[in-house]
């Protein structure tokens, strides 16, 4: 697989009224990110309750955007877990339906202790789908686990195969911008830190995983063209509109207030589940207003319609 | 079920050569126990690895243990896990094959984040085995997750209707003690902090659940006793050899150190998974010599003659 | 000096209605401390704010200490400050004006990084007063500085010849055990977690110093009194009154909250330096209340009248 | 004062051998940064060791900064201490001899605990020179201090008359950029965070206050020049230079190794103050290895003779 350019969308799960998992939506979702202009979606991650989801459910849902995408788009299946015989049996089925990439967390219940301890796991785990293209998801705040990722990539290369990259949550761009600088770019290091894209691309990103481009790529898509035409400012003064947009979302918690958000756009992705609590009724109306207090949707609108 | 008086053993996973689930152990470490004087096993959790293990090897434990103790010892089943749909199926069961209680940390990747999200993520937990004594499991350190406890109960006893208590792993003696005194005792607190156990009783303690009580029970059985006699100056001295133990064992890893102990005393329990690491020979070597500088295995052994 | 016994409280600072320090209400404290039972007074710590303090402001209450204790009380100087020239500062002074004993946190900008470097750091200021005895401040949620203390006493026992003990400020009352016993007791390790006080007890504690012995005293030597008996289930119920005081008292923040209770006991403080805020009327309204619901005031009385 | 741009050295305290301030070398340290294209000092701060200073020492170091620079360049005098009381007589001191601007961080000891606790804070330090710009230091790793920084602004606009902005050392760019547009770049927001000053001026930043900028300067404004021409991928390709260098600088304390870099220059700062230590000439030698591995020293003299 070549470096992925562009945006992946951190997708979020979506459930019936009776707690089960939606996969009848998951069609809509997959033509709507491909209409966005996104790369592709990563699925069952921290967005996507991947922890709060059942193996199997996990399973059924990416076999339902693998099919959804049909090629068109990718999918990158996180496969994390805190038990790594759990996490293989996710990778080996990832690579059996045939999905794009596959990507996992550090174990979080017991925690590496080490790089080389971390590099273990990984390898474990990525071994388990040895003929699909391996990322190590960092998000050191949620997992606690905040390992030199140059000192990562220089064991993992040759203990994992088959690792393509980094899922980088991070807001460290420098040592960001050391990974994507290792062995003359050797690795894919996709940039998981939303509001900070743009200082991101200064230091040389091509591709990130998010979980606003679910909702909000035209903006992002239209940071990145101006970027790259060298209209800096232009790029920095549109950015601010994503930078105000995460401002009003985490006054709440940030995954119920997104799936709120996607409900307001037409998608109903149903209640999350606990320990994650929905929106109360109130909170997501004085969420849409605040977004509507600082033009969010006419700034996405207009920044589709700018790119079709 | 009444309260717990004694103590109750963490118990530790054990793998074979090929690193599958060895269940032909248990009832030997079962006899163990009960020859040391144990109340009962508290089974797949921290100690036990629970979060290293599928759901399907969860159960096979459970049964095997419930099987091998044979109502002889009490057997307390940790359902913790990530997702909480999880949880309920390995809580279900265990009230089906007859385990004496049930226990659940907090989920760890989402984090509950107010005392009421906590107690309506542990009740979701305990309604799937609603005959069966529930013990929320507090070990803060490990989880992140450090809410009031007392705040914790006032919620909770309505909540959780088979709420028997909280197995309570954190070394804030004043809060345990307000646990233990709550409405005059009405609820079953455990304490979980091995090396401060003899504090405890001073507040009030009746029994503890804990790793070491694995290898160790009859030099805390004695320090139990003697405190009841009132001999608290030399219940303080005999106390001390677990506090000198326990030094020793942090200079490891926790977990892998105590699997070596284990091996010391004739239980070979197999190589951890990661990303636990079985500690290396020399370290084994450095850490026996250690217990025997300090006359560890003596001083257990003297404790058991005593009360056998 | 011999090992201190018995009670220290961690006096508060004053301050007059235009925000200079109140000297002139020492006296009167001083005479209230010997009346309450207590062996010492130990100033310019956390709770006397010493970081708020000029230097110039802490020697004077030094000397307004040691002039009123007049020998019928022991007065430990805590000379802490982020700069180790100041500190050196003011343990000449306390030297000097005849105090019994001088204390100082870890330097809490700059950061100890090593057990080593806190030994060098501590003997740099306590070389300033080679003629008193030197307690190292160990209170680490404050401060940041958790080290390992048996690896502290071996090495300052070389580096520090004036070094009398430790001022241990946290639960892990294991590790305190472990201070306490080591080289059979050769060093005066005080306990400073006022709450967990009778389990201190348990392990072998014989002094402590706390900020809630300033109003409390006798509640806690009446506990000391009945654990030195063999009364430990009376002792248990009786500090069940500091632990129902001490979780009041953390509704609020902990030191204003303090200085409002001295106010109900007659010794008007004045209102604490930022970032210290004091309660508001109607807090301290609420906070004595809550004493008095639990018969908090009805209990240190009859405690004292017990004991005199 | 207009805002700010371009470059401000966060200078390095100066000793002699037998530990008191050296005075002397100022001078020199001043053309020098001069020289490099400087905008301005900033004096007794983190790197400048304000902490482990005397209140004696910080004011003669200051004046003579202020002598030394002669108007030439900014001179920015930090005034933060634990004790606010401090802080105020060090900030008048600050404007009667002539400053250009003060700067604080939060206390550091007892830390504010909300917002407004904050604003109070500084208000009454910065309201002690009331006619010369204040800057709040923010540095939540060192600190411990991490607030919302709009929030900040929101309420310090008012309570702080002379407030001038913030040195924002964090490596949070979407809240910097929020402060840099709040209310149409009102504030002068100077960045912090060396290693990520270019992703910083993809947000907008135009000023930034750093330890690296005394004896690197030349490189960062060979990047800055180069994204103000739009050369972004160049400007990216020169950074790296920076990057590396700090790697390779933290993999030692990281104010003693800059102090021994600066030896390497040819300024012999002596030797810092407990709890710091200095490197020792084996890590020295090798950190300078280090440095010439990756062509550090070329790198800076190439950029500074480029902009002579």
């Amino acid at each position: 697989m070549n470096k992925i350019t562009g945006l992946i969308a951190a997708t979020f799960a979506a459930y019936r009224e009776d707690g089960t998992i939606n996969l009848d939506i998951i069609p809509s979702l997959v033509d709507k990110m491909i209409n966005d202009g996104l790369s592709g979606v990563f699925i069952c991650g921290t967005n996507g309750e991947g922890p709060n989801l059942t193996i199997e459910e996990r399973m059924a849902i990416a076999e339902a955007y693998v099919k959804a995408a049909n090629k068109r788009i990718l999918v990158l299946v996180h496969v994390g877990h805190s038990s790594i015989a759990e996490c293989r049996k996710l990778a080996a089925h990832a690579e059996k339906i045939g999905a794009d990439a596959i990507s996992s967390v550090a174990a979080f219940y017991f925690k590496p202790t080490s790089v080389s301890n971390l590099v273990n796991s990984m390898a474990q785990i990525a071994s388990a789908a040895p003929n699909t293209p391996f990322y190590y998801y960092s998000i050191p705040t949620l997992t606690g686990v905040g390992m030199d990722m140059i000192s990562f990539l220089e064991l993992a290369e040759n203990a994992i195969p088959n690792l393509a990259g980094i899922k980088y949550t991070a807001s460290t761009l420098h040592e960001y911008q050391a990974c994507l600088n290792y062995r003359n770019g050797k690795f894919d290091i996709l940039f998981g830190y939303d509001e900070m894209l743009l200082p991101a691309l200064a230091v040389g990103a091509k591709g990130a995983i998010g979980s606003t481009y679910t909702f909000a790529a035209p903006l992002y898509i239209k940071v990145m063209k101006m970027y790259e035409d060298g209209l800096n400012e232009e790029a920095a003064a549109v950015h601010m509109n994503a930078v105000n947009m995460v401002r009003e979302l985490v006054k709440f918690p940030p995954i119920p207030a997104q799936r709120a958000l996607m409900k307001m756009e037409g998608f109903d992705l149903g209640k999350c589940r606990l320990p994650l609590e929905p929106l109360s009724d109130k909170d997501a109306d004085s969420f849409r207003s605040a977004l509507e207090g600082i033009g969010f949707f006419k700034v996405v609108k207009e920044a589709l319609q700018c790119h079709e």
